[in-house]
């Protein structure tokens, strides 16, 4: 029942680069710091849905298949869902296509309810107006056991890291300095004092650092 | 004749922590971000004065070794020597007593020049009001082949980094969360594309990342 988060952030520390449209909801510097990721054997399929085999299989794959190993149920914040982008559009149903790459529930935190939407691949994103606390008290009810993730984005994440609620969490740092964007450290000084801290590098660069209690 | 830049930054970046005082140069947070650094043998040694023996001795040690091997001359800021801390004490000869660690010419960037100093060890601090390409200029001229380090502070580093002046940026980041100071590359978006990136993990938990040209 661990509570896991797992971001990419570039050297200095941005989770968010800066300039997000509804065209490029990610902001223009997304794609450079995704990059060794997206490159993966694991997320090409299971994101990408490519059925080549092909991707990288080091170090960055190997976190990447733990990413989707145990998680029965994730948390994120209304701007990751969309809600920011597209705030009056009561049709939108994310940004991920008829097949999420979820397959559990999902509790979108917002100010303002709507109702539930079901995926066929058992994808269902529930709205919910509630604290990190209450949120995370519905989403382990839902997990039936197992892992919840604090999927993001940042500002959602921060809070559940500065409540002192999140087990594990791991930053793939993309060796790029970004410079523009959201920066995820500035309200987690001292963060490291209720965890157990390690690195590792990947072939492609990135360094993988865990925070672990 | 590479000119090379150290540092040690926390995970957020954090090369000068918050609230310096003249007690207190560097801060409160100082201590802990340097700490696998102080801890080796060569910083015991050769900046300590420690003739004990002791420290530890692997990939920490190993960049430290390097730190002090091949330099031939040494540009700081103004802040780096102590002339903010102690800006009307012409007496002021520097934080680091009657044996500084250097043992070559420093070039001390200012805007009002003094008279240089002189240390029985070969160290001799000469004040410039200079750009950084003239500082640069002064520094290699006095190096004699060998190379020129950029010692820091903050914005000195930062300005030569600007400037494409610098062949070797090493920084050693503690894994530790400060969120306070003054940060390293607010002003370096996209560094890396005039450098090759690579990085290496210390005993100590410490990430070392070095950018080469």
């Amino acid at each position: 029942m661990t509570v896991r988060v797992d971001l990419n952030l570039s050297l200095d520390g941005i989770v968010m680069p800066a300039d997000p449209t509804p065209e490029n909801p990610m902001g223009e510097d997304w794609g450079r710091l995704v990059a060794p990721y997206a490159a993966t054997k694991t997320v090409r399929e299971r994101v990408m849905h490519d059925t080549s085999g092909e991707g990288t299989t080091g170090v960055d794959d190997r976190y990447a298949a733990a990413y989707f190993e145990g998680v029965g149920a994730e948390i994120m914040g209304a701007g990751m869902f969309g809600l920011h982008a597209f705030p009056d559009d009561p049709d939108w149903r994310g940004w991920w296509g008829e097949e999420p790459p979820f397959g559990y529930p999902i509790l979108v935190l917002t100010h303002r309810e709507r109702p539930p939407l079901e995926f066929a691949n058992g994808t269902r994103f529930e709205f919910l107006v509630a604290t990190p606390e209450g949120a995370l008290e519905r989403a382990q009810g839902l997990a039936g056991g197992a892992d919840v993730r604090v999927g993001g984005g940042a500002s959602t994440v921060s809070a559940f890291l500065a409540a002192g609620l999140v087990d594990r969490l791991h930053v793939a740092i993309t060796p790029i300095v970004l410079a523009r964007g959201v920066r995820l450290w500035d309200d987690l000084r001292e963060l490291e004092r209720d965890y157990t801290v390690s690195s590792e590098i990947a072939e492609s660069g990135v360094i993988h650092v865990t925070f672990e209690r």
